[in-house]
């Protein structure tokens, strides 16, 4: 006996609108490819996504959204509204990439495969929420629920989900969405279901410097930083709660003869369960004091001892949305529906804030395959059946949970 | 029975001509100050010595040198023509500083001591040369040699001695030096007549990089680095020869939440002996391949290994002047008559290329004290006894290398 979460996607599937939705994404799966390359060219490293959000914004303007705006955060939302009197749901992508400026981002494409930083992490959600948008206007489906649309920033590392804390905390909008599912990244098989918590932390090292030779023997904070970073790599960590932690971007020193005053690391610790985090946190913390301790006891401390200063620069929290939810249980069943085998995950994503909050939240994919995410050689297939099955599996979700009038 | 250096040292101080350039020193020490100042504010990182070059040639314009230009390499020469058919010694004080564009220079006063980055090392040489030209020009010393004055560019770290090494190899004046004294840093004790070899290499750590959550347990080029560095750091080194090595500058990576593609770090190793260089230089290359290699083997490679790359950015010859030639004994004889004790040590100077060419070669210091090179505390103390005691001991040795026509 089918359940009520199965009956409403399969009837939402089996509708002449649902099918002309899908219908006029094929027709222009072309267009979205292009506007995918048009936003990947597009830099928006996090804290400067200002370009990519006004490309974004301008793209969605012929899309009939009403208050199509940038908040104060740089966040660019837009609302479809509902029959009236529904609830509010937000459905969102995010804008910015991990790559800094200045990264080559010219797309090149082999066949069907794209290749290009940040292509499918995650612009080819921000070109699929176009999609969904003229999809519905073309089959002239109406929802129950207003549905905001939301371009967001500060989703990556330091950005420390900056545009959701705005948006949940602050926007026009707080207090109004009853559901949040962000589309991110290709993979469909994956529903983000819990929120991997994180802590980062910028490490500076100093010391009292000199010159390399005539020096020799004072203690240098490029050992006690290689040493806290070798000490944190031998940590065993658990494979259930999934608990990480990654020595991620350095620098520092001046000059190839000087023992340098000052070199920093940054660190990423993260984990699906709070308790694992906090343990993880005291142990790393440890780990400095220890690597700066062994340092000022190796070598000399004359001209001065080695110091750590350590700076929090990311703090997200961790969160999850039931799995008997009805809202995992829509996206479930529309995914399965299009022939996508899923399973129930932790991440670290926008939707971590609205977890947090106690709203029902999720990550869906955006379609298609895809792999290398945050490295240089990130790619995304847009072989069209693929893509456009995940892309009508999403509109499916959206749809079960907005409802359809 | 005194020899003839020690007499040679002391006719000279026993001149009325000495003692005049040593009054005009003294009346001119406030002016050498500010030209300290003045000099030490123009910044001259190795290779963009060219602000501070121009600074030192217009300043040296008025002190009578012939052929006052700037060569191909960026040093500044100029000739002070002795008394015809005599040898040409050089007198040398170095333009660049370890420290990058940007640095605040800006010279602190407290009472007679100076803190800024480079004051002492070489800052203070430039003008103390300048000071040498005025105080022979008032007194009317001619010498038998010529005097060839230069303010060189890239002795520091990368600079890889780039400066003396077109003057010994390609300049205008090439094969035709017979002596060279560099002025270089205050201390007066220390009569360099060793070069410290060193090799430098710049070592990139690469690997496949990803998700810093994702892709956990992968291998992390930071990680292999941490390990060479810490390996480094417990290489024992001996005494004598004096051996050293550094890790200095570091940096990569490209957001906290990515495993970075690539990590780079300098090393700096040093010695006395070519043998002990040669020795520490393979026990680093092994090192750096053992780190990757444990990495590689600790982690998974299922996305790619870890590799490391490795180019050598410096490689300076040693060599040395030996203890018997005149050179170093008149250096000896004249600051050891003007109080100072002294002894001879090995370092890494101006120097070492024309002893590795066999031209005897030796670093004297520049008067006064001073302490912290390398380092943003730099200082230097101009308390006019000492600084102008060092000065005159400095100029003796010059024009006992030159000979008092």
């Amino acid at each position: 006996m089918a359940d009520h979460v199965e009956t409403t996607v399969r009837q939402i599937m089996e509708s002449g609108a649902f099918r002309q939705a899908v219908a006029t994404m094929t027709a222009e799966h072309d267009r979205m490819v292009r506007d995918i390359i048009t936003l990947t060219e597009v830099e928006a490293p996090s804290f400067q996504e200002d370009a990519r959000a006004r490309a974004w914004l301008e793209m969605a303007r012929a899309h009939g959204l009403e208050d199509l705006e940038m908040d104060r955060e740089g966040n660019v939302t837009g609302l479809r509204r509902g029959i009236g009197n529904g609830p509010m749901i937000c459905v969102a992508a995010h804008l910015d990439t991990v790559f800094p400026a200045g990264t080559d981002l010219k797309v090149r494409r082999e066949g069907t495969k794209l290749f290009a930083p940040g292509i499918g992490d995650d612009t080819r959600g921000l070109a699929v929420l176009l999609a969904f948008l003229r999809a519905m206007d073309a089959a002239g489906i109406r929802t129950r629920a207003d549905i905001l649309f939301v371009a967001d920033v500060g989703e990556e590392g330091t950005g420390d989900l900056r545009g959701m804390r705005h948006l949940f905390q602050q926007g026009r909008y707080k207090d109004r969405i009853s559901a949040f599912i962000t589309v991110d990244s290709p993979d469909m098989n994956r529903i983000v279901t819990g929120g991997v918590g994180s802590k980062r932390y910028r490490v500076t090292f100093k010391g009292p410097g000199g010159h390399s030779y005539g020096a020799f023997g004072v203690v240098n904070p490029m050992f006690a930083m290689a040493d806290a970073i070798g000490r944190l790599g031998r940590v065993p960590v658990p494979d259930r709660p999934k608990t990480t932690y990654s020595a991620s971007v350095t620098g520092g020193g001046t000059s190839i003869n000087s023992i340098p005053n000052s070199v920093w690391t940054d660190f990423d610790l993260r984990s699906e369960a709070i308790g694992a985090l906090d343990a993880l946190e005291q142990q790393f913390l440890g780990i400095v004091d220890a690597a700066v301790a062994a340092e000022n006891e190796v070598r000399s401390t004359r001209n001065g001892a080695i110091v750590a200063e350590i700076v929090k620069i990311g703090d997200r929290p961790a969160g999850n949305t039931s799995e008997n939810h009805e809202l995992p249980r829509f996206a479930r069943a529309a995914i399965e529906a299009h022939g996508f085998p899923t399973s129930y995950e932790y991440s670290s994503t926008d939707a971590n804030i609205p977890m947090s909050l106690g709203i029902p939240a999720i990550k869906i994919g955006s379609g298609g395959t895809g792999g290398r995410q945050h490295s240089l050689d990130e790619w995304i297939d847009v072989e069209p059946d693929a893509s456009l099955r995940g892309m009508a599996a999403g509109l499916a979700t959206i749809l079960a949970v907005a409802g359809v009038a």
